[in-house]
Formats: C-alpha cells, sequence, structure tokens
C-alpha cells in the first residue's frame, strides 16, 4: 500500500524506532541548549498583550484544566496550552533559527511538549528524544522546500513546525509506523501561515496554532482517524502544493546521522540579526575597558550596505523600531553590554544615557564589510579612541552562544514572569534535563 | 494606513455595511434552500465513524458545553461544535457545490453559523444575511483564485471556507471594517487543506477546521488581535501565495449585485457527479413505467468517456466504491428510483435486486455524449426495450432541484438521526427561517 520509497513512511519509520543510543552525544546536549533557551523565550514572551488578548478570547473555549501555560498561573487543556506556549516563546522573535532554512524551529516543537509535559508525565529523557526527533523532522522538511517555499511567502517555521509537533508527540503516543503516516498527512492538511502576518500579532499565532494542529494531528492518528499517506511527497501533498521546487532526498539522507540541531543558532541580542556585529562589538568595548557613557565623545561604525537599507532610524517612538537602529544598537552596547528584551522598550528608548549616545553615532555604508561584520571607532572625552572590528557576530555558527551566555538570557527574560529563585531552579532542570523523572516540573515551576 | 483599492478591506467594508434590504429576493430565497440542505447533509453524516473519532479524541479538550453538535445529544463548545459540524456535514460529500470553482460552499459558513446559534440567541434573518455574506466572500476569493489554485492542490472548500466562516461570524459580531481586515488576515493565516487528504477522514476534517479558524478568527478581531492588513492581495498574502495565477478583480466586481448563491448547485444522489446522469435517467425510467426489476432482461448505457475511465467497477467490496460504479448506478435507479446515502451502503451493494441488475448492464464509451447526459435501453422480459435520453443531468443549473426534492433528500438523511418528527418540524423552520426568532432552535431540534 505505502511506498517504500516514500519520504513520508521513510520518516515515520525513522521516528517510531530510533532509540535513546541511536543518537549522538552531541546532539543529546545541544537538545537541552535549545530546550533551555526556548524555555526562556517562552517566559520572557509570557505576559505580552498578544498572549493576553488569545488566552482571553480563548478563555470559554479552554477544556478541562491540565497545565499551565508555561510563565502564567491560568491553567487550561494541553492542546490550547501549546498554542499559548507557542505565542508567549514566539513573540519576541528571540527564539532559535536554522541557518540553512531560517525555521525557529524549537518553538513549535516544544510548545506542544511543554504542554504534554505539563498534563502527563514524561520523562526528562523521552522528552528530549521527543524533542530531537520532532525538531528533526520539521529540519529536515524544511530543507527539502527551502528556498522556493519561504520565497512564495509561506512562514516556513509554522509550516513545517507543524510535523515537527506531531513528530514529537507521536513519539510520546508510542505511534506504531502507520498512524505516524497519518499523522503527518493531518500535519500536512493543517500546515498553514504567511508572511503577510509579520509585524502583526498574527505572526505569533502562527508556530503556536503549528504547534497545537501538530499535538491534535498525533492524537488523531492515534486512534486510528485516517489521512493520505503520502503527506508530504503525494501529488497533491505539502511539498508539491507549497514549493515550486523541492528537493525530497534532503528529507532521507544522512538521517540519524545528521542532525539540524548542530546547526542551530541562538539569538544573543533580542532584535534584528542586522544590528547583531554592532551590539557584539560595543558591549565587548564597554566590558573591555569598563567604559562610562559619559565619557564618550562620538561614535562612528562601517557596516555592511544592508545595516543602513534597513535599520538607519534615529528618531523612536515604537519599541518595534528600537529593534532595527544601528543607533540604538551602539548605545544599548555602550551603556547596558547587552541587548535583552529590556533594552527594547519605550524606556529604554528614553533612558537619557541611550539617547544622547544614540545622537553621537554616525554610520557608514561599506561594502568591504559583511553583514556579519561591525568596525566600531569610540572618541573618548580624554583624547583616546577605542577601536574594534567584529569578525564574526556573536551567535553565529563560528561564535555559538556559552552555555553562560544562556544563562544570563534565560535570568533576563525570566526575571519578566518569576521570582529569582525559580529561573535558577529552572536553569537546573535544564541542564540536568535526562535525569529528570518528571518534565513536567520545569512547567509548574514557570507559574508564577 | 489601507489602501482603497485593497480587496480585503473592499470585501469587508461591504460584509460590514450591507444590509437585509440590500440583499435580492431571490438571493434571500436561496439560501433557505442551502441552508435547508447543509443541515440535511449535518444529520445524514451525524453518525458516521470520522466524526466519532474526532470527538471522541478531542472531549478532553473542549471547552464549557453551550451547544449540542448537528444531529447528535453530545454538548461542547461552540469552537468545538463549528469543527464537528463541518465534519458531519461534509463526511458524505452530499453538500452542495458552485459550479464555477468547485467549492463546496455551505459547509464551512454554516457549519461555524449553527455553532454559534446553538450557544447564543440570533434571529432567523440575522443567520441568514450572516450565511448569504459567508457564502459570497468564500465564492468569491475562490473565483479570485481558481483554477491555479485547485490544480496546485488545494482543497479549495476549506481554504477559502475559512474566510467565508470568519466573514459570516464577524458579522453577527458587528466587527467595524478595520476588524474585519483582521479577521481575513487571521483567515488567511489559517487556510490550510491539500487534496492528498480525498479519500481519507482527514478530508471531512479540512472544512470542519476551516469553520473553526474563521470563527476563532472573528472572535480575535473582535478582540483587537491584529494581522496583516492586505491577508488577501499583499505580496505575501492568500492569492500569490497559493495561486500561480488569480484574478483580483473577481472579489470586487458586481459586489452586491451578483451572489454565488444563485448559481449554487445541491447534489441529488450521493455519490460522484459523473454518475448522476446514468441514476437520473434510470429513476426517471423506474417512475414513468412502474418498472419491475425483476423484469429486467438487459441495460445498455452510453456515456461519456470520463465516466468508463473513472467508474468502470461492477465487483464492489466498500462503500466508496459503489459511489464510483456506472453499473450501480444503473441498478438503484432501476430498483430504488433514488441514490440517497442508504442505495451507498454495503447492505445495498448486496441487495440481491441492485446485484442481479448490476451485472446486467453493460457501459459504452460514447465521445457524442456530454458528461451531463447519459442514453439508456432497458430490455424487459416482454420483448419491449424502454429508452431514455438523458439531455441535462438533474442538480445542474438547467435543471435545479425542486424543493419538494430537497425535503425528501432532507428526510432520507434526517431518518438516520431522527425521530421523523423532528425532521418535519425541522424542514418547516428551513423554509420559515426568516420569521424564527431564535434560530437556535434548529439546534436543538437537531439532537436525537
Amino acid at each position: 500500500m505505502m511506498s517504500s520509497n516514500s519520504p513520508t513512511h521513510a520518516l515515520a519509520e525513522y521516528v517510531v524506532s530510533v532509540n535513546e543510543k541511536d543518537i549522538p552525544g552531541d546532539v543529546w546536549q545541544e537538545s537541552k541548549r535549545a530546550i533551555h533557551n526556548y524555555l526562556g523565550c517562552a517566559l520572557g514572551g509570557s505576559i505580552e498583550p498578544a498572549l493576553d488578548v488569545a488566552m482571553r478570547v480563548l478563555s470559554p473555549f479552554t477544556g478541562p484544566a491540565t497545565t499551565n501555560v508555561l510563565g502564567r498561573r491560568e491553567t487550561v487543556d494541553a492542546l490550547h496550552a501549546a498554542l499559548f506556549n507557542g505565542i508567549g516563546s514566539h513573540v519576541h522573535e528571540y527564539d532559535d533559527t536554522l541557518p540553512t532554512n531560517y525555521i525557529h524551529a524549537s518553538v513549535p516543537v516544544a510548545s506542544a511538549l511543554f504542554a504534554y509535559a505539563g498534563a502527563n508525565t514524561v520523562t526528562g529523557a523521552d522528552f528530549m528524544r521527543a524533542f530531537i526527533l520532532g525538531f528533526e523532522v520539521e529540519s529536515r522538511i524544511g530543507d527539502a522546500v527551502y528556498p522556493a517555499h519561504y520565497e512564495a511567502g509561506w512562514h516556513i517555521t509554522s509550516t513545517t513546525g507543524v510535523f515537527g509537533a506531531a513528530a514529537a508527540i507521536g513519539t510520546l503516543l508510542k505511534l506504531d509506523t502507520k498512524q505516524m503516516v497519518w499523522a503527518f498527512g493531518l500535519a500536512a492538511t493543517q500546515a498553514a501561515g504567511v508572511r503577510e502576518m509579520f509585524g502583526s500579532m498574527a505572526k505569533s499565532w502562527q508556530p503556536g496554532r503549528a504547534a497545537q494542529n501538530g499535538y491534535t494531528a498525533a492524537l488523531l492518528a492515534q486512534a486510528n482517524f485516517t489521512a493520505g499517506e503520502q503527506g508530504i511527497e503525494g501529488p497533491r501533498g505539502f511539498a508539491p502544493v507549497t514549493a515550486a521546487e523541492y528537493d525530497l532526498d534532503k528529507i532521507t539522507n544522512g538521517l540519524g546521522q545528521q542532525f539540524g540541531l548542530r546547526s542551530n543558532a541562538y539569538k544573543p541580542y533580542a532584535c534584528g540579526l542586522v544590528v547583531h556585529p554592532a551590539i557584539d562589538g560595543c558591549s565587548q568595548l564597554k566590558v573591555k575597558y569598563n567604559l562610562d557613557p559619559k565619557q564618550v565623545k562620538a561614535v562612528r561604525v562601517r557596516v555592511a550596505p544592508l545595516v543602513l537599507d534597513l535599520c538607519n532610524k534615529r528618531d523612536l517612538y515604537r519599541e518595534l523600531q528600537s529593534k532595527y537602529s544601528i543607533y540604538h544598537a551602539c548605545a544599548i552596547g555602550l551603556v547596558r553590554g547587552k541587548g535583552g528584551i529590556q533594552e527594547f522598550t519605550m524606556d529604554a528608548v528614553n533612558d537619557p544615557d541611550i539617547k544622547r549616545i544614540r545622537d553621537l553615532v554616525s554610520a557608514t555604508a561599506d561594502d568591504s564589510v559583511t553583514e556579519d561584520q561591525c568596525a566600531i571607532e569610540v572618541d573618548m572625552q580624554n583624547g583616546e579612541t577605542l577601536k574594534l572590528f567584529v569578525e564574526q557576530s556573536l551567535g553565529n555558527i563560528h561564535r555559538p552562544l556559552s552555555n553562560d551566555f544562556l544563562d544570563e538570557k534565560f535570568r533576563d527574560q525570566a526575571i519578566l514572569a518569576l521570582p529569582a529563585e525559580h529561573a535558577e531552579k529552572l536553569i537546573a532542570l535544564c541542564w540536568g534535563l535526562e535525569d529528570v523523572a518528571d518534565a513536567g516540573d520545569m512547567v509548574r515551576l514557570s507559574a508564577p
């Protein structure tokens, strides 16, 4: 009935049969970094209006409470928790990115898994295994349809995320191969989300809905709710319908050997990637010279031309604008030495020290500077000029964030939702996740 | 902010501003036929396994009960009712069809509306107005993207149905223009469903989910959950992303004057359209000659070549096969004079009279016969040969079903779920819907 060379079938067979010991140690370790980074983002976004509105609107339609939403006291059914976790964890766009296909891969998968873990007992090791497999399914389907799919206008994080969530929950539900094939079909037929929504609340709705839809697909498949069996590659399936060109070999090549998690990137700063090198360099100067911002006389930066195309904004009236200003980027680096969520609020925009430096910055486009680089010169009151050239921006594949940096990023976001001691307990749970008896402890501890 | 020539904006503005008196009388009347036909289909599908499984799987996740599902005793929240109504009403594929774009337009819109009406008080007239507008939005967006969208593999009923449901519920929620624009954006970003699922339970899931997602979009928009404001025509919006070619003028041309409902077609028979002329002709012979099937010696039909391509099946092992058999089509017409749901069960397949005639039928492909036609000759034991040529198949735009036929179709399906007297009351409510004080009466009366 099912072709043995069906990618849908091959992927399903892999996911239902892989053991913990089949997953390489470095992938196992990287999954903890991804889960840790995800959880911090979920806490950082847990008080955002998009999440508040969605929870309020849907409250009359949520089922008996079995879990809290991450970072919130409110309890709901697990499918709605998956949706709400997804909105909160993506709303700041501070979550991870796969450089090969621009998928923010953790949100759809982890949002479903944390919802499941809040409502059911699942060990940390099983949670990690499900996360790794969900991430891999999503990443591979994304590689197969990228770039045509993304360029057509699909929000690839949600359209492929629904498969990842289905795979992750499906492994915990112990689906057999046929059921996993159906789960992928049910994912294919619920795959949605267009880039036209970027810049609105609907953007973060999408990966949340993908988490919920993927979770639902797995539940339906478990009950033998049938679906088309070539959901990915069939002539009317996901890849042909949504991508003018695609490469199905990328779904199965190196399956079990190569893992998307190995190239996963974490954002050091809660803003557009193009200004990351400037924040990075200015933060380094701040630390290296224990720099007093009041002593700064002038700042000159040379950046890739794209940076000025996108981020040549000095007068800032909305938080979102501050995330795309090269002047603000330099200022927060020199004043605060970091670029967390709280450096992109109106309070930060109006901070007199940041405001003063923002006006002292001049920026020049330079073709010889890549988008990962930035040349910085800071004139000080004492006549000295501090110089630094960023070769590779922090957070890219050549300069991955350290675990310590991830911890700081976590604390910086968790403080918006939780007492500090809860955050430290959560960090400890993340790093020791393979030995945690009940991954749901993380969910419950995340409630303020 | 919004371009005045934005089709999304123009459609939103129309929907929020149109009055009852702006809707022509014939459209008003046709909406009752569509609602009546829809409700019968929902009752006929209410005991199907796809619906049973979906309701069982999702029962732990449904919110406080505010309405029953159509044709069922179980009560759920309105958003889940929209989903379940959609599965039940489409599962037999006996619902209506728009000949211009192949959309089964009533299911997503009416499934949401009946869910709303079950949980809230809404007059029959408001219900009809919301239905007409939702149907129109869906039909126009469908015309704009058809045929490229459908040929790409999209299940156009669900992908455009989500807009129709959003419009219908949005009018009852009294959204303003901006909110309706957001509702369309939230619909665009949840539009999903691929034809690869045809032949599985996932097929009927899709229009159900569209009803639920469209209803959700309207609720979110009402609470000012923002979305992209060119959801349909924006460069990363619904039309450009899902159709290689599209004509946005079809969204606004003749808005308020031309109505899709005017060309809506209702299926006389619960099977594939291609065998409708054969059932029609054989049923006419059955009635005209008060034909005794035991006296039939041979049956010869000439049909369009496509009919034999798709329906040349004589040995039937599954119900679905009986819906695509030219031999079974002739047999049920001559034996029972109709083709309702109960003519496509295994009981009907194994009925000795039907089985005998099925084996007596020979079918020939004839290029001169259109897909709406069929030439029939029946040799009788007495030496007589009965002949009939079907020029236009019953149910197409030139031979619309009569209200009496719709009533019979309704009863034939309702009997699967309800006592006969309930069915008669429901029929009366449908025909008098403009004067009904609470359209929710139909929902409550549909519970067995």
